[in-house]
């Protein structure tokens, strides 16, 4: 994952893809005594950054593996991200998703042309169905944060702004299953002008802090989060790139995350998820350290169900 | 009000206000069967068109004036633009607002640098109230829509919204006491090309559409709706605008509001106020006209309580 795959990728997907606005405002720069750029990802296709790191993954396909098409278990947002961005290429998308899952859910991805399979809302049941579409359809499994072509494609965001602000001082992003990142992380590096990346993590779901501590990847015993984008683990692929090129990992309370959430919509004026509040909590919890600084927040999505609303 | 006017005025205000934004979005195009671009006053100054208007009324002042301040009374966003837009130039503004306001209302005005003067919560006592400032103070009352200055100012974003897509073939416009909505109409004759304006006004606060029937300037005996900007009546100065170069003004119902603020959150992901969803509900209502056709809205603001929320 080298600079030039950096700049390949982004010349792939660029026309499938929005170069989503940098936002700022006077208010939260003064409440921070910081200049914060906040990459909105929430004006993505599909409404979150993952429409990236999908589109790659796709784009990078045999013409073989195109006509089988793409498969993944996922019920949140890579879901609807593979099933736009197949639809986009002309490939078939087979999104295996819990029975349980809520009905708005499946029909986001139906709506996007994906093909919905229902299994046991069990991770065994999940990577079972998808195993046999594989073997049926010939189908390429894509996971939704731990494969190299999706990490390179998240990081476009932070590719983006970067050329936008080519002097922020730190970025921030929220961690979940380390694809967003880990490709932030690796995006900083070839683009950024000495330019550190912090994660944001709930407390309620801090695997990654732990990992980080601990040099093993951890996984979390409850998920009990607002941040409903945030209850995956690291992998195998993006896990060594964090403990290489992240700086450190901030913690957050979920009243944090509330009250972040609360001022990016009152203050800027738009809807972002709870996941990526925990960008910005962190940076206002990392104060003293962001202090007369310019700061990148990648603002990971804004599909929110406007009928459960933590305010 | 002519076209020299506008360009001046135009001139005037821009070190002060934001060239906002002009938003689009796929679905919503394909559901409405039209191309709408949304002028996003809700990324305004203070989070409303009305910091346009206040700010060219300002600036008009002649030294002496500006000296003495300027009063007026407001409950609403227009309490809170004269404010800052008075602050941004150095001016005294006093804000009678009713002794019942809500207290983060009142907090705001104080936050733009208002000096809010509390009275009687009727109209009579309101009046009197900023009369009396008047005398006291020698301050200039500036009215939040029946002012000659206020109306042109609402009226620039229109035509920023025209210099970005000179073809609009309608631009929708939420009617309250009439300044933007007189505004719109005249930068559409000036900088239109056979652009005509259309307002939206909730079937519960109607009075611009009875009054276009009647020819006189009607009241509202009630004013139960969600867009609360638009409770209040046309004036003298507005109205025989609104009557020569408004086309036509489309009611809305208040679960038509909902659904079209719904809407532009879910689908432009920004936060707009109840009252500039009423714009694009009326064009929706207005479908089998606008069909094919490219369609300007101006979404007047997004200052929203988030814990009063209508889903």
């Amino acid at each position: 994952m080298d600079k030039s795959e950096f700049i390949e990728c982004h010349k792939r997907i660029k026309p499938f893809i929005h170069n989503t606005p940098v936002l700022t405002s006077q208010l939260i720069d003064a409440m921070a005594d910081a200049s914060i750029f906040f990459k909105c990802e929430n004006f993505q296709k599909m409404g979150a950054f993952k429409m990236r790191g999908a589109t790659n993954a796709i784009m990078l396909l045999t013409e073989k593996q195109r006509q089988q098409g793409v498969v993944t278990h996922s019920s949140g947002n890579f879901a609807q991200a593979l099933s736009l961005a197949a639809k986009s290429l002309g490939v078939k998308a087979f999104i295996v998703m819990p029975s349980n899952a809520p009905q708005v859910k499946k029909d986001a991805v139906r709506g996007y042309g994906g093909i919905v399979i229902e299994c046991e809302p069990t991770l065994l049941a999940r990577e079972a169905k998808s195993k046999s579409i594989q073997e049926k359809e010939g189908a390429t499994f894509i996971h939704p944060s731990n494969d190299d072509n999706v990490i390179i494609g998240q990081g476009t965001a932070c590719k983006e702004l970067l050329e936008q602000q080519p002097d922020l001082d730190y970025v921030f992003a929220p961690v979940g299953g380390g694809g967003l990142i880990a490709g932030t992380a690796l995006a900083s590096q070839y683009f950024g002008n000495n330019c550190k990346v912090i994660g944001g993590e709930p407390y309620e779901v801090d695997d990654a802090y732990r990992s980080m501590l601990s040099g093993n990847i951890e996984t979390n015993k409850t998920t009990n989060t607002i941040a409903d984008g945030l209850k995956t683990q690291l992998g195998d692929r993006n896990f060594p790139i964090i403990q290489q090129y992240v700086d450190s990992i901030v913690r957050v309370t979920e009243n944090e995350i509330i009250h972040a959430m609360r001022m990016i919509w009152e203050r800027l004026k738009i809807i972002c998820e709870p996941s990526s509040a925990v960008a910005f909590a962190a940076a206002i919890k990392h104060k003293n350290e962001i202090t007369g600084k310019k700061i990148g927040v990648i603002l990971s999505g804004g599909n929110v169900d406007l009928q459960n609303l933590p305010f």
